[in-house]
């Protein structure tokens, strides 16, 4: 009898349970011992009821948690990190099975970088149902990848498709999707890329083999985009995407989380609605793309109940012990030149264009697309997209242009993608 | 240090010794010894050299290759299978790599069934550099899989792109495809099929947990299609794909290979080229995909390699115990009613049209779509569609139609997937 304890009763705890009972007949068969349920630890009781769990396994303490004899120890709290109750667990000679990105990403020299790090679990962590972990661990593992792209948070991708169909703003798409549980309450971890980061965090170590440290990741969410930017994208064959990536440059990596433009025919440009994806160029393998539901109550628990079959299986996880411990990359945030898409309101007056033009033509940066609207107030709506450039110098034209005087607010920048 | 035995220095060989020795110092490292290349055994010798193999590594002998103390072995042979050699070495406690997807679909019992199928590795059997067959055996582990679909070979999906672009007959875009190297002098195996039908016995056997009998697989390929096929595609929202299904019907499988129409939203019908897809829809995890190339040396290599580590880390392969003994189906191609296009030529006279749609009316299937195109030699093209309907009924039908004369020559038949 193999002897599983489960830490929190939320959505992901939920259906751990429910999947563990609906398929106990199965799973006996898959590891060959009965997976028996010892314990959940909640602060509160009100779904043991639902969730048919009976009373004598449940706990509201840590401590009488983390004294019961188990296997496994499944952490399905999320948010707030219990780093200690996973270390002690693993200390043990328990085996974690976690979904909690925040806690791996901020945390993973302590948890999967410690001598006890095999015995971590954590495929539920990135992507829902797609089993991108183990293929890290396993498929890919000869590859050395050069370029890690991810749709990373299904919040974000749900509000930008729904934005893509025209006509709406941000706040208004965002209200609905609260309304429809796509949105938190308070949304700030998914809009603002933060999710998004943590998952590039831990996949980019994996895929790299080597430490990526989310303190030194540059991060933007999608705060920042407009209708107007969607209705470009529309007539000049590109999708918006919130696109977390990393790149290897020699001995640096470039890693990411921007909103970007994307041809349509990129293989990421069809990934709608709260769907996640994540693209791998492969030095052996090329072009891979994975594509699935991200969250969600049963894909997640899907993911950890897989990982409880891999460690009843005597499954361990390998790569604890090479990476996860110090960044060993010179730099992350590697200079990378991308194209940009620019939106600026400029005076609408005789010789504007004419200045802006020329702050990046000093600087060598390259137009490639210009259209410009009147709008109200003496101002005009311009829009620009460049050839590659490098960020630092079209942060300097721009500041340039703000300085003069010709350009009010401040102007929108977004990057845009090749193939 | 590991030693590393390769049978067959073709493609998949010498990619296999490519990547072994540009990465030595990496894998040395992931899996904590170095990996030796000790023995290859090869009909003919004249890749030594290129592939910088000292020749006294070099066997031409089955018998002297399978004396040489190894801890791996590389099956890179393909074609003519060498289960038996395959057998032996598994029986003397080699580990065992292999890319042979025929060899596996048509002998697993005897491999991955045997008491020693646990050491025998096969991710590159199925889809290249896909991880797909390592996602079965881990992330996707908990899920009860309701359906798999597969564009399982780049010859085809090559082909099919290419007839897609309109204008050109099967033949034509065949022979392109063999000067360029996508599909071989004799193309059978691919365009008949039957590859596809291999990876869809092995993954079918993963993704459902019971054994799927090659040999009762109906199997169907792409030499019936037309251009006129792709013409009514493309004004119809659709593509045409050569598609490998399985999905479970309670206590019975539905399972085969043929030609079909994917509405054009549907996650496959962006698969171009020599490129594979994997489709997956799982009870919990919903609908997932995996997508890349799907054959080529280094991909094919890479997941040779890819398994190597995996073998050097200890890893076994755990459904070798449960699954490629007997199927244990009740049916394997439960009847499943699908939408049909329906291309034939009828008499050009008075009355024709209603006598076929009589035909199709008394079975109850219903029409969805009908054009009828004049023709010479006083014969109409009709295309047709229909709702769901089973294939029983419809081909009766079709035999009627033929029986009356009003029907000249075997009219084609080609389902119609919905998303």
């Amino acid at each position: 009898m193999l002897k599983v304890g489960i830490l929190g009763l939320g959505t992901v705890g939920g259906g751990v349970i429910k999947i563990l009972r609906e398929r106990s007949r199965d799973f006996k068969n898959i590891v060959g011992e009965e997976i028996q349920l010892v314990k959940v630890m909640s602060r509160r009781d009100h779904r043991l009821a639902e969730l048919g769990i009976d009373r004598s396994l449940y706990t509201d303490s840590f401590e009488e948690f983390l004294n019961e004899p188990m296997d496994i120890l499944v952490e399905a709290i999320g948010g707030e990190a219990p780093a200690d109750v996973v270390k002690r667990a693993l200390e043990k000679g328990y085996k974690v099975v976690t979904a909690n990105k925040a806690l791996l990403a901020t945390q993973s020299d302590e948890l999967m970088g410690s001598e006890y790090g095999e015995a971590l679990f954590f495929e539920a962590s990135c992507c829902g149902g797609i089993p991108i972990v183990s293929s890290f661990e396993e498929g890919l593992m000869s590859n050395k990848i050069e370029q890690l792209l991810g749709i990373f948070n299904g919040t974000c991708n749900y509000i930008l498709t729904e934005m893509s169909k025209g006509g709406v703003s941000f706040d208004e798409v965002l209200k609905v999707a609260q309304e429809l549980g796509y949105a938190e309450a308070d949304p700030t971890f998914d809009i603002e890329g933060i999710d998004a980061t943590h998952k590039l965090c831990l996949l980019g170590s994996l895929a790299f083999r080597e430490k990526v440290d989310f303190s030194k990741i540059p991060v933007e969410g999608i705060t920042g985009l407009n209708p107007e930017d969607f209705a470009w994208a529309a007539e000049n064959d590109h999708v918006i995407k919130l696109i977390s990536m990393a790149e290897r440059h020699g001995s640096e990596l470039f890693a990411a989380t921007f909103p970007c433009l994307l041809p349509s025919n990129h293989p990421m440009a069809h990934v709608n609605g709260a769907n996640n994806a994540v693209f791998v160029r492969g030095e052996y393998t090329g072009d891979l793309m994975f594509y699935g539901a991200g969250a969600g109550e049963l894909p997640t628990a899907s993911a950890v109940v897989s990982d409880i079959l891999a460690a009843a299986q005597g499954k361990v996880r390998h790569w604890s012990h090479h990476i996860f411990r110090e960044p060993t990359f010179a730099k992350l945030s590697a200079e990378k030149p991308f194209s940009y898409y620019l939106r600026l309101k400029a005076k609408d007056e005789a010789g504007v264009l004419a200045k802006l033009c020329d702050s990046f033509g000093k600087r060598d940066i390259s137009l490639c697309f210009v259209h410009q609207n009147p709008a109200p107030q003496g101002l005009a709506d311009i829009i620009f997209t460049t050839h590659p450039t490098s960020s630092a110098e079209l942060m300097e034209a721009l500041n340039e242009m703000a300085e003069q005087g010709w350009v009010s607010g401040k102007p929108f920048m977004m990057r845009m993608l090749e193939i």
